[in-house]
């Protein structure tokens, strides 16, 4: 145990702590911040107008939609997010003659606000604490496997029973620091929810790839939602009877902006971030795992586009494929640049080397936390082995569908081979009956010329670098001691069998016996990957399950050893970034500034994609700056930067002022920034926002929504 | 005449303006401002100390090296310029074992300093104004080309006369204004200049043409020399016996450096702007000319390339040309980019009218002046008829030796065939029978499929879209009404008997009779390459003779309309540009700041050429910062902006404090600036300068030359 002074200390310095801009805070970490500090900043919120854990407060209008954040913005379930959250919802609504997309779409009345099928609207209305629950059901685990089981069931369970103490209401139960702590959240979960307006995609996606990850933007990226509800004000599927939904919180939209300098807080669900690593972990992404992934997705992307030379129809089917890979792609070579460049594996070196002293320097802690570094490096090791052959499976396995569907009958052939209550989840009698039609089936890889056997190549190329113990299962066999790739395709294609579907079937008929014995090359190779499958995810379960130990004791010490308080690593759960707006340098002799405005869009409109700004924009640009304009500015912002502490699932955050009114739409972050998922950087980690007053003004202006307006106070 | 009552309103205007920072000024247009503005902005120096039109001054050391500027900067004689100003001078010194080019070059004592051979050194000594005499010369000139003749003749008249007043003088008259002034320079000859020291092509090229024309900038463009003369102290070719030159006026160096808006001038010898065009030059330079230079400089580049690949010989012999075909390219893509967003067309043309309108208020200007914008106007509606046709006539001649020398053989039988006083310069009977041995040499295009074939490609490419007026001579006999470029190149080289050196030596016999008559397809077109020369050198002798009278009269009613000081376009000759150190955004979202720090030379060191720092600076970078750092940006300065009136020629410059102290040198101006040749714009007009603390670190820690130092005052 910590002595007791030391406790008293690290509560002293918790409770007194200013609110950094580094952190991705859970709302009770944010009230027990320096709230006196916040305020000389300028927050003029109270803590519980800002969020209390039973009774909610401004923060419970920010709203998660599918990977999204959002903000809920008028008392009548008015919803605003990213253009690209609402992406898919407003493709749905499009025909060759109505195309949203293209076009944009404005509702004239509630009546014709239009279903956004595949969007659900969750409110998160209260947290508890249920670590002491968690931690009794894991203590007696005898092994990592079942220890990560018996935490899964644990989680399950409590949110089951939660789900049944309270009506309409779904539950969830997230870890913390490795399984440090676990919280349990109530949520609002509506299926109702409707598409209000969207800008066209010359606005809502300007810039496209290029600017993608980018500062200077210029982008519009917005969508105006509507949560509905039943009748009787509870959580129904769309039907033309539900009203709108009124929420218990919603947010003040300001028309007045924020300048450079202003206090902003940031809102909502990042998804994934990897800030507690060791050195050991980092320098494998940065070594390895980086580098391969930006290798094979520019590559994927050469296939992709090779698949669609000359054959439009296709190229516009695989353009949101594309569009994603591109995203992949250029993150990776966010990650290649900028690891190196903020020197985290040094920094990371230091820190470790300055808590060892600390440790060593104390019997007390030596005896606590003696061993946790060298435990958490020795994982970290363990798991860099399998870091580019997960990366390269996962490839093989998206993108290969024969040689994965021949893969999946060898694992279902073996698992059918066990008693059914022995088998992996999936692997049902029934479920291997609805296999075995997918493998007669004549159609599994319509493009295996044009992108399986490239993809083949592509990951044949990668994996003779894997190391020792992570080869790809299977490989071994298929190479045959050569590194010559496209005799190895020609061998698995041309030579097997497996192209045939009754020959599949046969084959699975035949039984796990019989594909042991096949020297098929395609059933080899098939072979090993499942063997290699199986225990890449039983690996994966045992380390998760050690890690909920070590992990945890690795945040217990460094807690201990810095005496602050730490924020957790993002998991998709509602978190509070405290930011300033700011400019940064993104090279020497260059400074980025906050804003960028109207002449901005000008001066980058080029008139084709993804540089066309719509005809109506570019009048009103140029004659009607109108309410919205800043005076400071001399034109209308666009987007700005602060120093907020985001990531994926970000996109949509609302951004407010001191006074808790939404400013901005959190919307992206900028390429120094993309290695800040591995640590914040005060020098560079910015996130990019629409400013709220370029939405009003284009609501105003150019895809005018008068009605829209008035709900918001305009 | 003017109204007296305007006269004495534009004297006032004159004598009170503020020095503004656009401006390429006259040393006595300088003196004649308004010196306590100068002051308040920092200005230390008096009138007399800066310059004195009899005795000189500060002024006086900015000296004039080949086509560059240079600051004398010691009383031995030291000077400095740019690096690549020094460039053919260090290249001749170096061989295979000793390359100064790569290694940098620092003479440990006089004995040591190598013969800069081929560079010049010119001071100036006095101004004259010899505006009359010029205008009496051409008052008798009946036509347009008689009066440009009287004028050249006039102009090398009074300056041989000038030479013959005062020993070891070298004179030129100048014209300003279209002629509407004319100074006489005299200035002392230096031909014994001598290398001092040069840092390595690492340092001094740091950035390449990558760099080359942008902010922001890391380049230790410098290069120090030293001027001898006779133990008499007079101007003598080189001798072991010379000693360093005593300059009455000298700069003294400052290790202080200077800040964000500061004041500085830049000193030099600009080469050539055209800042009071018509809107209808402008219009055709942009829509035209510019477009045209940036494909055929493209698509040079490429034959280039192309012609050396796999010839590593070749291609190191023809860097240098493609780096100054490069500089071209990137020009003529900066004034494409840029002369449309800086709507200068839209600009003159709205003066125009204004002008006009002025005019035509009042019955005494519009007898003066009613006709003169149309007159200039017509003027360069001819000359845009010519534009790209002289562009594309120059590539020709200069790139397909062959075709040109058969051109030469047509003009010069033409010529030969008059009695020999009636002949054009260049073509007496002894010249033309030096030129009748190079027709008889074999060797005329080494490079006749690599480079005058592609090369003509481009040529024939481009000349379909001349204007009618302005087609290419002989052209159309050859394309016979096909456009199949290929054919035509089949044609002129296939059927010719040209390529044999007989042959042509014969033709050239024959005489012009017998060329006027000649079917040979190459000699058809070379013909018509001959006559078209012919026309083009009168037409454009003509219409300079012309614009002595019209261009003259537009300045001349320009300087009464808007009542101020005009500075003359760029010839050459001395200059003042008044400046501050400031930044610029180069687009919306983004600032520039004006100094550049050793910090960004390690970011952009990738130790591959151009951004190969030697291991000495990169040594000296980590770990001795020393005495010429600057406090405010915790670091060496590298480079630094200021908003000086800068153009070709201006390489060189030296860049001067309040103090007259030397504080950079200005080696470049930056990519959004360089349509600055047309109009100087407050909100992109940079220039770019070495700064001379990144010069003494370098001098002290990297290339270390304490004796220098040393003669600098450190």
């Amino acid at each position: 145990m910590l002595p007791l002074k030391s406790v008293a200390l690290l509560l002293v310095l918790l409770a007194s702590a200013p609110a950094p801009d580094e952190g991705q805070w859970l709302p009770e970490q944010l009230l027990a911040m320096d709230w006196e500090a916040l305020r000389a900043r300028g927050l003029e919120l109270t803590r519980d107008e800002f969020w209390h854990p039973e009774k909610g407060g401004i923060l419970s209008a920010t709203v998660q939609i599918n990977g999204c954040s959002a903000a809920l913005i008028s008392p009548e379930g008015l919803a605003i997010t990213n253009h690209h959250c609402a992406f898919g919802a407003i493709q749905r609504n499009s025909t060759v003659e109505k195309n949203y997309i293209e076009e944009g779409f404005v509702a004239a009345s509630r009546e014709e606000e239009l279903p956004a099928h595949g969007i659900v609207l969750r409110v998160v209305r209260k947290i508890e604490d249920v670590t002491a629950e968690v931690h009794e059901a894991q203590a007696a685990a005898k092994t990592d496997l079942e220890r990560y089981q018996a935490v899964q069931q644990a989680q399950e369970r409590i949110a089951r029973e939660a789900e049944q103490s309270a009506a309409d209401t779904e539950c969830q139960v997230s870890s913390f620091f490795n399984g440090r702590k676990y919280l349990l959240y109530y949520r609002t979960r509506i299926p109702d929810v409707r598409l209000v307006a969207a800008p066209p995609r010359g606005i809502g996606e300007f810039g496209g790839e290029t600017d993608n990850w980018m500062w200077p933007r210029h982008t519009g990226d917005f969508t105006l939602l509507r949560a509905y509800v039943g009748p009787d004000g509870k959580p129904a599927r769309y039907s033309k009877q539900n009203v709108p939904y009124q929420p218990k919180h919603w947010m003040k939209v300001s028309g007045k902006g924020v300048k450079e300098g202003d206090l902003v807080m940031i809102l909502g669900y990042p998804g994934r971030t990897e800030r507690y690593l060791t050195s050991v972990a980092v320098a494998s992404r940065q070594e390895n795992q980086f580098p391969a992934r930006l290798d094979i997705y520019t590559r994927l992307i050469e296939v992709m586009e090779a698949s669609a030379a000359g054959d439009p129809e296709r190229a516009l089917a695989i353009s949101s494929t594309i569009k994603s890979l591109a995203n992949v792609q250029k993150n990776a070579l966010g990650m290649v640049k900028g690891l190196p460049r903020n020197e985290v594996v040094r920094r990371k070196l230091e820190e470790e080397q300055e808590f060892s002293k600390w440790v060593a320097a104390d019997p007390e802690r030596n005896a606590r936390w003696g061993t946790v570094l060298d435990e958490l490096l020795a994982l970290d090791r363990e798991a860099a082995v399998f870091e580019t052959h997960d990366l390269v499976l996962g490839t093989l396995l998206r993108y290969c569908p024969l040689v994965s569907m021949v893969m999946d009958l060898c694992y279902a052939a073996e698992e059918g081979a066990k008693p059914e209550e022995d088998r992996d989840r999936g692997y049902s009698d029934r479920q291997n009956r609805r296999r075995r039609r997918g493998f007669a089936s004549p159609q599994v890889s319509g493009d295996l010329e044009t992108v399986e056997k490239p993809v083949m190549g592509i990951v044949l190329d990668h994996s003779p670098a894997l190391p020792e113990g992570g080869r790809l299962g299977g490989f071994d066999d298929l190479a045959q001691g050569s590194s010559d790739v496209g005799a190895m395709i020609e061998r698995l294609y041309g030579e097997s069998e497996m192209t045939d579907p009754e020959a599949r079937v046969a084959l699975f008929d035949a039984g796990f016996d019989a594909i042991r014995e096949s020297t098929d090359p395609m059933v080899v190779f098939a072979r090993g990957l499942a063997s290699d499958l199986r225990r890449t995810r039983l690996r994966n379960r045992a380390s998760a399950g050690r890690r909920l130990v070590v992990g945890a004791r690795w945040i217990e010490a460094q807690e201990a050893w810095r005496g602050k308080a730490f924020y957790p690593d993002a998991n998709s759960t509602l978190r509070i970034s405290v930011a300033s707006v700011k400019g940064y340098s993104p090279f020497d002799g260059a400074w980025y500034v906050p804003h960028t405005t109207l002449k901005g869009v000008l001066a980058k409109n080029t008139g084709e994609p993804p540089f066309n700004s719509p005809p109506a924009l570019l009048a009103a640009a140029r004659q009607d700056l109108g309410r919205f304009a800043s005076p400071e500015l001399g034109d209308v912002p666009v987007c700005f930067l602060s120093d907020g502490d985001t990531t994926g699932g970000n996109s949509g955050s609302p951004v407010i002022n001191g006074k808790g009114e939404l400013v901005g739409v959190n919307f992206d972050r900028v390429f120094e920034n993309i290695p800040g998922d591995f640590g914040w950087n005060a020098d560079r980690s910015r996130n990019v926002s629409v400013d709220l007053r370029y939405v009003l003004w284009l609501l105003d202006k150019v895809m005018p929504a008068p009605q829209v307006l008035k709900e918001l106070g305009f």
